[in-house]
Parts: structure tokens; C-alpha cells; sequence
């Protein structure tokens, strides 16, 4: 038996998420029913992060158990011709029998992508959330350097998270948290797309979803950057912006500290 | 009686093309629906570029005349709620009354992108085309420059071209034709995005396509850079490389000389 470890992409648009539900298409589902087939054998996948319904991934990982011959590293192209379009296994190598995604030291870097164009571009519908309203990007810039470093993260994080609701903490540490721009021509002259990128050692139930939603309203003007703070020692999800939608989400990378792989 | 231009975005993956044919979804159909819905008359477009099934656009252009009192700024906006979201009219304005889109000296600009990973990512895959090889991007890049200029490029087009049955001529200009790279971690390290960006005055039948099946081929080194010049030169479609796929193809814009517009 030895454990094997999986890079997983996706598009989310198709998915109820990550986390297997029953009569739903989710990707642990779809992924697991793949590697059954793969493997000839009963298969249980463990997932490092159980995205939402609508988010998409580049690099969400996942571990599962086998018997099977198949040597590590070609899991990923063995799989190729067993998932739909919208689901690729990346990478895959083996790891250590007893390690575990979601109990190891990680950063996750997660990429939320804004259209700002006065009308919705078609290419990135499902890539991208659409504001036609101008936006101050300087504003927001300094916006989210208001949320580097560790903080009590309740005001960004939907209040049925169950961490919270069973009393855990809300601290996190936000290591890094930058706007890039991609304008020109190609988006129909001067606005385009906007990224915001956000690296963590962990993020609360929607928590990027209403970093954004809240950083946007410091785009517009309707909030200024100073208010960051406020909304943070508030506790107050109410203070906070709207959750943006799922769609512009994306999981890029998790990073693990001092890898065991065997 | 008013002429209105339009720049016309679309995704065209679900499309038959832009040309209108019975039956088929096509651009021009779809959108000339939602024209004679929003002006209450029947309106004829005249589009300035009829791409292929499967090719994208972000810069297509489209007159109409129409006696409707809606401003012709605001058609754009007008449209927004009739349009399906993989079609979206991204501006709109009044033009002269004899201006037409495909009667004019313009400057065409195409993106096509190729997706250079071991593995598919899914998040690309409806407008890259994906190769798995190692792509040496130099001698892309040196293909490309020997594009540049006016040329016959007979042995770059589809020869069930129109234009060419017809006995017209195959000469056109490429006024530029460059190699884009968007690599990093974002792409599961090194390799990534590559971006074709060609400018010229016209094109054949499949031309760009053919051209970026040529230049891959430099790329893998199936072929050398300096082959070109020899392709070019045999006015032979079987000298040149194969159609890459429609999905990675985009029009970006079409850039009218000198413009009339009323």
C-alpha cells in the first residue's frame, strides 16, 4: 500500500464544489470514481481544500491510498483520458503513508480575478466577476496591505463557518496580499482585469469571497481604506463588503513546509 | 435612417461562426435577433470579419442601419439584457451612411494562444490549444520575424480560400508578429501561456492557424526558423505546418485607417 499525492485543476463552473455530496457532481466524486476505475480498487480521496461550489483550482491537492502498480509520477497522465475536460490531475507523486493535506504547515495562494469593463466581456464570464464602475486600484492596493500580518479574521468570514461555530479560532495570517493589473487594448482601451493575489497560512469559510467584496467598496469609494482596521477589530461580519461570487476564485497553490515525501 | 457600428465581443466555442447559415447558431444570427427584438424593424448587419466556427472575438466590427430613437452610444447597453452571455456588443456608435466594415483599409489583430504544460489546464482549455512538448520559444520568435512583411502567402492558406478560386491575390502584410510569454507558478512551474500576436492588413482562409501550425513546428524542431522563408516561397499549402485548432484563435481588434465616422 503507499500513499500517493495529487495536483488538482479545475473549472469550478461545472462543480457543486470540491466535497464528494450525494447526486450532485462534485470534484472529489467525479475524481474518485476515476481512480476507482484506474486502480480496480475501492478508492478514498483526502482533500487539502474543499472549495466551494464555482470556485476553480490550479492547485488544490489531494492524497488517496493504493495497491495499484501504476508508478507515482504517472497517475496524472493515466488519469488524462478517465476525467472530463474540466478536471485535470497536474502532478502526482508519492508521499509518506501517514501524511495528511489538511494537517500539515501550508500557505494557500488564492487568486480572485474582477473584469472592470463597462460591459461584461464574454471570454472571461466564467473566469472573472464583472464591476462596470470605475475603480480606484490605488485605494485598494491599500486596502488589502491593511490585512497583511495576523489578525482576528470573524468580520471576513461567513458566521455558519464551522471553526467558528465550534468556538475555534479566527486568527489567521495573511503573508502577502497584491493588486495586479492587466489593462490595454485587448479589453476594449484603459480598464481590464484586475487580480487581486492572496497568500495565507489559512483562510475562514468565504473569507477571500468578502476580502474582496469588502476591498471592491474601496474601489468604488463607498468604503475608504482606513476602514479596514475598523471592520477588523469590529468582529462584525455586517461591517464588511458583500461576498463576491464564486466564479472569479481561484485556488492557485498550496505550499507546503518542509516536505516528508518518501 | 442612421448607420450604427459595433464592436462585437463573443466566446465561440458554442458558435457556428459568425456567419449567418440556416439552422446553425451563428454570431451574426443571434445578434441580428436581438438587433430587430430591441429596434422593433428587421436590421441586416454587415460584420466586418466572418470567423470560423470555434474562433473568439473581442474586437469583431458590425454596421446595421436602423430608424430606431435609441442613442447610438447606448445600443451597447441596450443589448446587455437581450444577448446570450457568450455574446456581448462591448460599444456601439453612428457612422456614416455608406461606411462599410469590410470596404475600408484596416489593420487586423489576432491572438492566438497555446497552452505549453505536461497536462491540460482545464481553466484554458476552451481557449488554448494545449501542447505538451517543450517549445522552443527563440526559434518561434525567429519564425515569426520572417512573417513579417508583404508577402504571397499562398502556402499559408486554406486553399479552398474564396479569394483564391476566385484568382485574387495572395499577397498581404503582416505588419508585426510577436511571442508573448506567461510562465511562472501559475502554470505548474516554467512553462505556461504562450501568445501569438500577429498585426497585418488581411487574411487568407485559415491563415493565421496555418501560420501558428508552422511556427509550433519550429517550435518542437520539426522544422527550422529559416524554413519559412522556403514555405513562403513555394506558394505550397503542404510545405506549411497543420491548421492549429479554432479554439486558440482570437480576434482582438480591427483598426480602421482615417475614420469617416459621422
Amino acid at each position: 500500500m503507499k500513499r500517493i499525492r495529487l495536483k488538482v485543476a479545475y473549472d469550478g463552473t461545472d462543480f457543486h464544489g470540491f466535497q464528494k455530496l450525494p447526486e450532485l457532481r462534485t470534484v472529489e466524486g467525479v475524481l474518485e470514481d476515476a481512480l476507482c476505475e484506474l486502480c480496480r480498487e475501492p478508492v478514498e480521496l483526502i482533500g487539502a481544500s474543499r472549495t466551494d461550489s464555482g470556485v476553480h483550482s490550479r492547485g488544490n491537492v489531494a492524497v488517496f491510498d493504493t495497491e495499484s502498480s501504476i508508478p507515482p509520477d504517472r497517475f496524472c497522465y493515466a488519469l488524462d483520458q478517465k476525467l472530463p475536460p474540466d478536471l485535470r490531475v497536474i502532478a502526482s507523486e508519492a508521499c509518506a503513508p501517514d501524511w495528511h493535506p489538511r494537517k500539515q504547515k501550508a500557505i494557500k495562494t488564492y487568486e480572485y480575478s474582477i473584469y472592470n469593463g463597462r460591459i461584461e466581456d464574454p471570454l472571461l464570464r466564467r473566469y472573472a466577476w464583472h464591476c462596470p464602475y470605475p475603480l480606484d486600484t490605488e485605494a485598494m492596493r491599500e486596502a488589502l496591505l491593511q490585512l497583511v500580518g495576523s489578525h482576528d479574521f470573524t468580520a471576513f468570514s461567513n458566521p455558519a463557518s464551522q471553526i467558528l461555530q465550534r468556538g475555534g479560532s479566527a486568527e489567521r495570517t495573511i503573508c502577502s496580499a497584491e493588486l495586479m493589473e492587466e489593462g490595454g487594448p485587448a479589453y476594449g482601451g484603459g480598464r481590464g482585469l484586475i487580480r487581486l493575489r492572496i497568500k495565507g497560512d489559512g483562510f475562514l469559510y468565504h473569507m477571500v469571497r468578502i476580502i474582496t467584496g469588502t476591498v471592491m467598496e474601496t474601489g468604488t469609494g463607498a468604503k475608504a481604506p482606513e476602514d479596514i482596521k475598523d471592520i477588523l477589530n469590529s468582529k462584525d461580519r455586517k461591517k464588511a463588503g458583500m461576498t463576491a461570487p464564486a466564479r472569479g476564485l481561484c485556488l492557485m497553490s498550496i505550499d507546503y513546509a518542509a516536505e516528508d515525501g518518501t
